[in-house]
């Protein structure tokens, strides 16, 4: 059965492998000081025109989150998120197992704004009681969202602002970031996020690569002894030519940005198709993850011809589903899913 | 230059990325449920002779031991290990992070008795005040160990006895399992490691995969939300295809083992070469990891042809150095590390 | 000036004083294993009529919800609470200090009600990925809650019931649990209270003790090793005689109700003046907290006279504004304050 | 029976319980915002003659290692200790609770040297992947030690030396801080203590208080947010004033040192007493615990008149025994001792 389910349905992109292949038998030194990972660091800071950034190359999302922001905050602060950010409701107590509370923010279409989060700092800090409370330390966003929506320009200079006024870092999940870059609706780039974030990562397990996130310290703030946190939260990979190779790969020729505008389109593609049957989308995503609510009979009907996920129950007859896109999706999937809506 | 400085120097044995290229489009669902992990699990069972362990994949050995440990151990107990033992040096105090100390006992070529565990129980239940002090929860071995050294069958069964006879689970950490098994100085089969403990685990890292560890739960002893935990710990891959097919074709046709054979008669073959030329063992391992006794020209002669890692100091004029094989070690490489010493 | 500004503004009652001299120089054992601390356990096992129970002493409130949360959780487990709960926001992320996250409901007058929580546990229970969720692994309210209301005897059975029907242990945090107790509105008793809980506790520090919360195990479930829990929380305290020997007191001839009872009556003396004057309630609260609201200006002069909290902004004109009274509070000054509103 | 079990039998010196008396109805401030400890915190700063120091007040001795370390560690950081220190085996694992490991150095009489703490940092810092390694990043030690022995001047200055030449803070633990200075074998003063230290705290729990320990960071070094680390930690009493009116009156008129004496005067008689009758020290302690070697015979015969404190084994006729005296120890009971050995 063809699947949109979500968007880690594949292994790697071809050439990842590829390069993985040709790259193998190579002795190189382990825990991400081989050649690869060097040479994939500069083609990052390079792209990002940052030479003041350190790049570090970790395996998932769900442990990048928890290792940055555990190296970020002191030990008495949390992390300002909007309420359905990952961190906050999909990493079975990651952050708070390493000690810290996620503070939410309410968010519209998984997004705060640069009014919440001063808002939330003037009450705190008119507390008079407020050494009981939990110190906000920086702040979580995500780009595209979970729900595939994006900041515009003005949003993200906005957050930026405030967090730096008010000396918070600013820390962009960029688990799908090629994904919302390459939108057409996207008034940033990679430039901007590495600007106005602290700290971002560029997400490899959704964007061609088998595992591996590429985090980015961009004002020359990585945490001292990085590699001893990494290492202690056990997620040091002796073999770190395993990483380093992958985003060389995606980092050569732009295969990243290539294979992300390939996701978005097919995305596209089926939103138009849902929009032309009349359906109705929860979310207007711009990015590779579609939203759509469907009559429970239309799930069920569907559900037989196509993997999809169940989001949430919209109303009694209602449910929101989502199709994910990515960089491995085939046309041909899209095209015959679209015969059955 | 060529290489023995450690047994992760090369990418994945060259059947193994055969098998991710083959699989790579098939769509498959993710954290582990995947059909290749099903198989690859069926597969271990199968081997081991155990159809009521659980078999879990997980990225790297540090990772793997924190978060056994963690998960096994009630909140107030701590993990019995060699003072040599891997986590209690060379783990950044990742057991510690999860909030569990490491009891030490003292350790002989690596190893522990099963004598030195009894007493440690012995004074601790003799002890008026022993609320006051930390519960030892489990007991943590490896083998082979980190000297590569081996445990004898006798010495593993009264070490599985005691612990039994004290409701403490055993661990044993196989970063190295197949360099252990594969021995001829090895008394005990993988069947053997399955029934002596109630977790250990088979290192893929270190043997053939580009990252990967199995961690096999032998007693119908897997923790409840064991899967809760790992993402807990950041640590629950979405890809878990890529740890799955890896096992899968490690576990066909006696890929591990013929891997692991090649790494110990490389190993071996070092060892006879550095005896036949008067050189001193400082252990006298079986396995693929060899502690020669070097004076400093000696060292530093070498240095400028072979890399290979500083152990310890042995005195003012002598050092330990240390020459790991591994599946990937080339003949050649060792013929010409031979005309070298 | 007088003081309304808190319930911990005195040292004890003058009888916990005095039988804190009376026994001082007893050589008694450590640790909380003295004859005091046994027989105050006695006189609260009688009182709640619970002879299963077990009870332990513990110095302060935010101590007592981290140790009872952190043992009575798995580790991947989470706490329900009120979002106003006090462990939500007042206790500088205590329980995400101890590795767990506190899992908000929406909070009506400082309660949560059974369907909030059943509606939590279905949406939890019907997602495809709840392991990647926190996993609810208890519930904790307040009686009374931190804004001084009561639970109505349904809603503290349909919360036990609810609780019970899904295994989640049900922690009642009493830390004012005398001034909710004696309320003449107050539905239920103290063994109602051991009854509908599964653990709760009888506040000290703010009823008559110069610290101490008494912790009560109403189900035969003291999790175990407890005393080894507590220790390495840091809190157990050598001379447990001294919260032995103040609950002894407290619970010798009813004096904790006796003295809850006089706070509560000074409250509803104020309440009654301010609005005898016109002024509007926050909360009607029938113990021993009175939340007024207030004109920035009526703030601004009664300040000159009376020390009291300030609670939250009502508008840009007004305040919230909290008196609260205790077994210490003195007549003359409730007289006094009266005067100046 | 008499008791010389521990040095914490009895409630607190009259003195300290009259203070309180005198004290209990005068309204304050909570949280150590009260006037008794600002006036205790300022008569401590005199008398350890350091005007830049700032004092907190803790509950019990292994919530102040907990939190003072905790506090100054950074997150990948382990505190040095003598194999025999109370955070190694006392506190049931209440600093690995915290993240932290324990890197134990050879204890000797329960002491460790500068020269044991500098081949620790050479052997560290020449490690070549010493970032896989817990950084040592700070050192604790006792004053009297765990076994009632004393550092020399000499001692203390060297490791004080290595200390700052390394940048490691120096903890002393003064859980019996006066029964080491009052001894006519102490080479230093408290003063002595404060400039040699980056940290120390002086017990009130062992000496004339119902709990407290004074913590004192000497070098302008109190971390910042310390309030809302207690906090977090559960350890903020409410009722600070508890605290500050003991210390206050311990340190009005000497009274700490006064009493100090007295105990070690009682410690000596015993000592002497002992040795008079030809029994052997296990330590040749100047200080308020005496350890002696007796037969099992004589243990079993005093154990029916004396309570005292099994220390270990010494051989299989011997035990090691402890006697410990406070400033609450009456002389009558000192002679009924001497009277039956």
């Amino acid at each position: 059965m063809i699947s949109f389910a979500n968007d880690y349905l594949e292994g790697a992109h071809e050439k990842v492998l590829q390069r993985l292949m040709e790259t193998n038998m190579e002795q190189e030194y382990g825990y991400g000081s081989d050649s690869f990972t060097k040479q994939a660091i500069e083609n990052i800071k390079e792209l990002i025109e940052c030479q003041n950034a350190s790049v570090r190359f970790l395996v998932g999302g769900t442990q990048t989150n928890q290792i940055v922001i555990d190296a970020l905050l002191d030990k008495f602060e949390g992390v300002l998120a909007p309420e359905t950010g990952h961190i906050n409701v999909r990493e079975a107590g990651a952050i708070e197992y390493s000690g810290h509370k996620v503070l939410t923010l309410p968010s519209i279409n998984g997004k705060i704004t640069a009014t919440s989060v001063k808002e939330y700092l003037d009450l705190f800090n008119a507390d008079e009681t407020k050494e009981h409370m939990v110190s906000p330390g920086m702040v979580y966003i995500s780009y595209p969202t979970e729900y595939g929506t994006l900041y515009t320009y003005d949003e993200l200079e906005a957050l930026s602002n405030v967090c730096q006024e008010n000396g918070l870092p600013l820390f962009i999940d960029g688990a799908r970031l090629g994904y919302g870059l390459v939108s057409e609706e996207s008034e940033v780039t990679i430039q901007d996020i590495a600007r106005f974030s602290d700290v971002f990562y560029i997400g490899g397990t959704k964007i061609g690569a088998l595992c591996g996130e590429a985090v980015v310290f961009t004002k020359n703030n990585e945490p001292k002894h990085f590699v001893s946190i990494v290492k202690q939260h056990g997620a040091l990979l002796a073999k770190g030519r395993l990483l380093g190779v992958q985003f060389l790969e995606l980092f050569t020729d732009n295969l990243y940005f290539d294979i992300s505008r390939h996701a978005v389109a097919m995305s596209l593609k089926i939103k138009q198709a849902f929009l032309d049957k009349g359906y109705e989308l929860f979310f207007d995503s711009p990015t590779n993850q579609q939203f759509i609510i469907m009559t429970n009979e239309q799930v069920e009907k569907l559900k037989q011809h196509v993997s999809f996920a169940m989001w949430e129950r919209y109303d009694d007859n209602h449910m929101v589903v989502r199709f994910a896109t990515s960089w491995g999706t085939l046309e041909k999937n899209v095209d015959e899913l679209i015969t059955y809506i």
